[in-house]
């Protein structure tokens, strides 16, 4: 429990809309990453440690050296997801697998990484209207729904509804519903290898869904959950000979065979 | 696959409503318990045996000779589940960890067996408001959804909302939205001991859901998930001598040790 | 219930083994996938058609006609992984998307389509020693166990040991132990997308595994599990108008707002 | 993440085969739950603090002025399961629910408090015939399995095989292996209401297994996983007004409808 350094977060943006697109600028002046990162830091002080990277950074800001130093690597992106280069993906990828945490967010679910990780389409029911979204915690044991309120209200956001394919996630934490009448499942949990991963779909550039306290509280709790605090090792074939972890002990003061 | 002997189910309705409130009279002058029955007869025909039992019956009408004649039972009750003996309970209760398969329906979530099978206190949010309810399938693939509208819509129904406490489920069927913003999780399934158990929501006195013909078209599937042609088995504990299991087998040609 | 039709099955096999290697084609002197195949029939009868399909026929026997009419598709490969065709890896995984069982076998966890439907490495550990395995049911009311000895006891088979690195599965069915001391979850389920999956360990080319009736009883099972009697249908991105859903209903003899 | 005040564990002890045994006496000669709190204080330290009761002290040590002050409860019970108070039991169970964590090791499978948790018989299989044990990671990411040696070797130890009845696990971390060849899941996690369980079998009055570094290892990580800093609050059925989370909030720096 005892906790020696700040986990390392690094907050990674497509960064395209904020550049591109006027409502998005408004909202996210700052863009949305540096937004994202900005209510980890106030959130967690110095239990955290928070960089951002962009696309346009080369290897994306996501070089070897970049991700051995990551413990959890938060994601957006949206209509640049091609852009991305699959030697990047295929690192992350590894990383991951050797146990990085890595925080999906809205519409990344479209990104190289999560469809690598979830094997499926990751598909879904969309609208852009203006619904109203409550996020309901299903899950009210899980340390990222602590101190969060049932339910999170966000007065706009877009709609994505099920089926979302995913693989059933190991824990559904949020359930979300639309002024339109669908379901989503917000807030889950997967482990992939060594690495933990969480998918929360609030949050998007044309809504202030980021500068909302009760979604910085949901992001901060998602890095403290996907944080590890273990070297990296890559699952790996591994051969085993017999008896190797029968080490001989000593038991009520004599050797046991 | 091949199936020798129908289904033998049998729905089991508190049947107070029916004889004692005027909506639920007009609704259901079967009584709910006997529409029921109907709708699973209409739709599985000769492979399902329907019965029927109330609370005013001997014994409930839920003999140990009755109870091993059952392969799924259904159960119905709202305000009388005080009512119910304890010792039909714990029969109830030991029939379901032999292998009985068990479909609890809608306020049955407060019902003597629910609760005791869950180890949970079973209580949910809830409001009597004319909602409309949308019943959204979250596990595409399982037999229990099978040609069921997605979403199923229930024009005005009781809310009933998370956070329900029950178990995490083993799967997820079905997640509901009311128009007052709620969500829920409407259709899901546990095992215990060697019985299967599916928990579906939709359905209340006061609102004519069980003559919808997708709500009982989920209900035929339950009958059939549920059922295990198998002979009951109640889990026990078992003494285990060493090598009782390592039968001498032969293996390209030779006996092995 | 009713089932109209049989199920359709492909066993896929690499076919390598069994014409290079000694002890494989003493073995499996019809080659593994027929052996298979033969279990398969001889167990369900009418309620299955089985075909064989291997990595030197034209598509490798996986054309898109003959996905299109494949229920459920068995694979079993080993040291030819590679040899198989990215196209033929991506038809398949969008057959499993779309509704098709699978049933991935042994050494198949390194196959292309299992790690692309994972999302990890797959691996595992292993010796080559002659252990025992002894197949445990830890989930009795999975129809995947119904009429399998408890536990299976497979005199001499390769050892596979944990940590495995797939995701967690939907339903843990089978836990092996091994002579050496190694445990593995050596039966599992998946959903991804709207298709089925079971992973199965046990089945190796130098030893009789797939003669073994409790085995064949596994496999026989497992087709029926993974197969869905529904149109294929791949998870795509849905646009959603508002009130799409919101057919108007009678309740009570009036219509419904 | 960071972390006011330490953990308050309570460990509960049966205290019988410590008086009146001789093989427990001699290898626990400061009883069983006095070694298992010793272990927690030397890997915790200041991060926790530890106290224990007994079957034997006033309302077996458990009032309900106790359990307020209690995070987490550790239960050690074989013999003696009936002796538990049926008003005490209620009372933890209600504490779980409320949020309290609990711990429950080996033979307190049988305890009245873990049956009503989980709704099952809760029965296995057993032999006493000093097997080695080896417990096997299955969860790598699990906050439980975290610097703990895979496997874990226990080098005498009683056999407790599958099948378990118990619910499927919400995270199954550990599965066991024995020499005689069984398997048994050894380390499962499951939420019940507001409270964290975990149940792990290793340790034995007979055998010194609660000396075992390791072993106090994962009983100091499930003490901090089973934690939870929030209020204690008993889910209960509640009445939800249309409307109530609705709060208007601005956007874009425009009130919302």
């Amino acid at each position: 429990m005892t906790q020696a350094r700040g986990i390392r977060v690094l907050v990674w943006g497509e960064n395209h809309h904020e550049k591109h697109d006027e409502v998005p600028r408004r909202l996210y002046p700052d863009s949305m990453h540096e937004t994202i990162a900005a209510g980890l830091r106030s959130l967690l002080g110095p239990d955290i440690v928070v960089d951002t990277a962009t696309l346009d950074d080369p290897e994306h800001g996501l070089s070897a050296e970049r991700l051995e130093q990551t413990d959890v690597l938060f994601w957006w992106g949206h209509v640049r997801h091609d852009a991305v280069d699959d030697a990047v993906v295929e690192r992350v990828h590894r990383a991951v697998l050797a146990g990085m945490g890595l925080v999906v967010l809205h519409s990344g679910h479209f990104s190289k990484i999560f469809i690598r990780l979830m094997g499926t389409t990751c598909s879904l029911r969309w609208r852009q209207g203006d619904d109203r979204e409550l996020v309901w915690t299903v899950s009210p044991t899980h340390p990222i729904a602590a101190g969060v309120p049932h339910p999170i209200v966000i007065p706009a956001q877009e709609m994505y509804g099920e089926f979302f394919d995913v693989p059933a996630p190991d824990e559904l934490v949020f359930v979300s519903s639309f002024s339109g009448g669908e379901v989503f499942r917000s807030g889950m949990t997967f482990s992939r290898g060594r690495g933990r991963i969480f998918y929360f779909s609030p949050g998007d550039q044309d809504y202030p869904v980021y500068h909302q306290p009760e979604i910085q509280r949901v992001l901060a709790n998602a890095a403290g959950w996907a944080f590890q605090d273990r070297p990296r090792d890559l699952p790996h074939l591994a051969m085993h000979r017999t008896g190797e972890f029968d080490t001989p002990r000593e038991w009520n003061g004599e050797a046991l065979a």
